[in-house]
Formats: structure tokens, sequence, C-alpha cells
């Protein structure tokens, strides 16, 4: 697996598929100790749309997010399947047209844990939503919350695979704030 | 929604996506009472693979039969979902990636119903799989059945679209066989 040189500055894209609402985040790194959020939002093909051309949006769309921020990785979290067959094949499928539009860009994609992006943001994988995006803030940085929780939920998972290739990059970007919320 | 002009040769891609095996067949039409098979076979990308590269390989691939076929339309099989999430979740992903190669061609998508493919190509929605693969062998005129029940499937996924476009079509096709094997 490609890591992170953490010499050199770096761009992690974190993504939370999904078929109404694929979260994306992406962060910079410098070194060990410091990143900055470059950009977040998210994707929203219209219901109305045929499933076909939703998938192909969130494939277009994660394409030129690719394209524009260049990530060294791609930080996707891991899915825990829910009881609604109908709801994980809706996952199932978002998932896939992202998967092909990542593979196909050439992207080294990271699946993470919601545990681990728990215990890597917040400190605890008891943590809350809340206290997973109030922590997003604190180590981004960020003015205010992102007006999205699915795009928060993106940067959280870009943040936890810094963390996974630099064991105290968190730590050290908030030396105070990290198990404060917890 | 489009629909084959049955004046003129037409041609028709069913698919049957899976993550181990995605079946295809493409059949050509000539007006309402003579379809021939073009090809079949199955998509299987090594499982050793990761999943993003499985993917990229049903999005290429799937890209590659369009290009080969030119389809009038694309004929898939609707999910109906079963009991076991991880499989579920699978199945859309590789639906998720076969959905947007071909929206990214400008393919049109029909969903078929297995109740409806089996009532068109055997006359009963009760038929069996392999009742389902003997008609498609006598349809076609085929020397032999397919090596592989998700390419005949697929096939059978295509005779299906053809005759929901144009309702005679099976029975033209072969006025003795038709329910002869149900």
């Amino acid at each position: 697996m490609a890591r992170i040189d953490n010499a050199m500055p770096s761009r992690i894209l974190g993504l939370d598929p999904g078929l109404l609402r694929t979260g994306f985040g992406a962060i910079g790194t410098h070194g060990r100790h410091r990143a900055e959020a470059l950009g977040c939002g998210v994707i929203r093909p219209a219901s109305s749309l045929p499933m076909a051309q939703r998938l192909l949006q969130i494939f277009n769309d994660v394409s030129e997010l690719v394209a524009q921020y260049q990530p060294s990785l791609v930080a996707i979290e891991t899915v825990f399947v829910n009881s609604n067959p109908r709801s994980t094949l809706a996952l199932g499928q978002a998932r896939g047209a992202a998967f092909a539009a990542l593979a196909r860009a050439g992207c080294e994609v990271v699946e993470i844990t919601p545990l681990s992006i728990k215990k890597a943001v917040v400190g605890t994988g008891r943590a809350s939503k809340e206290q997973v995006q109030a922590m997003v803030c604190q180590l981004l940085k960020l003015p205010q919350a992102p007006a999205s929780a699915d795009a928060a939920d993106a940067l959280a998972c870009a943040l936890a695979c810094w963390q996974s290739q630099s064991p105290m990059a968190l730590a050290a970007a908030a030396p105070r704030g990290l198990r404060g919320v917890a």
C-alpha cells in the first residue's frame, strides 16, 4: 500500500457514498502535524432521474473531485450493512459507481471503519456524531461546521486516514482538544 | 422511452450483473419474427483483486460490450434483494459499476422482472431455470446451451426485452416450441 510521505505536502479525499447524498471532504496535510480543509460538499443526484443517470452523476462527480484535488489517497468509510435490503442495494450501487470512478482514475482507496474514525478524531469509539463533527471543526480550524453532516463525515474519514498514516498527527494538531469533547 | 423500430435490424444487450460473474448476451432482431444470438459470455473479475479494481473491470468490460454490439437497448433483470446483506451490498456494487458504464455510453436501460422473463421466454412465470435455458437455445437456434448459466440468463433477458417491445415476437420465433417445455 502506498503511504503518504510525511515530508511532503499531501492531499487526502474522504468520501461517504450514498445514492441520495455522497459526502466528500478533501484535506491537505503538511508534514505530521498540520492539516487544512481544501473543500467539502455533497453530491446529490436528483431522485427524479433514472437510476443509471443518478449513478452516472456519482461516477462523473467523483471523477471531477479526483481531477480537482489530485489526492494521494482516498478514504472511504467501511460499510456495515443494515437490515433494510433495499437500502443496502441502493448503497451498494452508489459505492459501485464511486469505486469504479476512483479505480479508473488510478486512486489508491483505503477503507476505514466507523470505530477507527471515531477513535482517531475524538479519541473514543463511543463518540457521538456531534462529537465527531465538533472535533472536525477544531482539528481543521473551520470557522463553522460544514452545512452538511455528510460532508463533515467525509472530512472525518480523511482525517482518520491521515491519522492511520501518521499515528500522532491528530494529537499534534489538537494537543488540548483531542478527547476534550469525548 | 425509446423503442425498437421493428422495420429495422436492431440489437439488444442483456446483462446479469454480479460481483463474481456478470453474464452478458447480445441478440440481433430482424423485424418482429427473427432473432439471432450475436454473442454471450461472462465477465469474471479475479476475486483476488481489490474491490475497486473488480468494479473497474465490470465498468470497463461493460463499456467494451456496448462499443462492440452498439445495442439499441440494454436489458437488465430487476433485482429482488435477498436476505444476506453482504451479498446484497456486493450485488449493488456490481450493478452500480455496470449502470454507470451504460449511462456514460448513452445506453437506454430497461429493467425486466424475473417473472416477465419466464413468461416471455417459456410462457409461464413458474418456469424453472432449466426450462428458460432450453427455450433460449430453441428460440435462438443455438447448437448447444451457453457454457455459463449466467450468459444464458442474459440472453433470456434480451429476448424478454424484445418480446416486451414486440409482443408476438417470441411466439413467432418458436410457434411450436413456445410453452412446449413448460
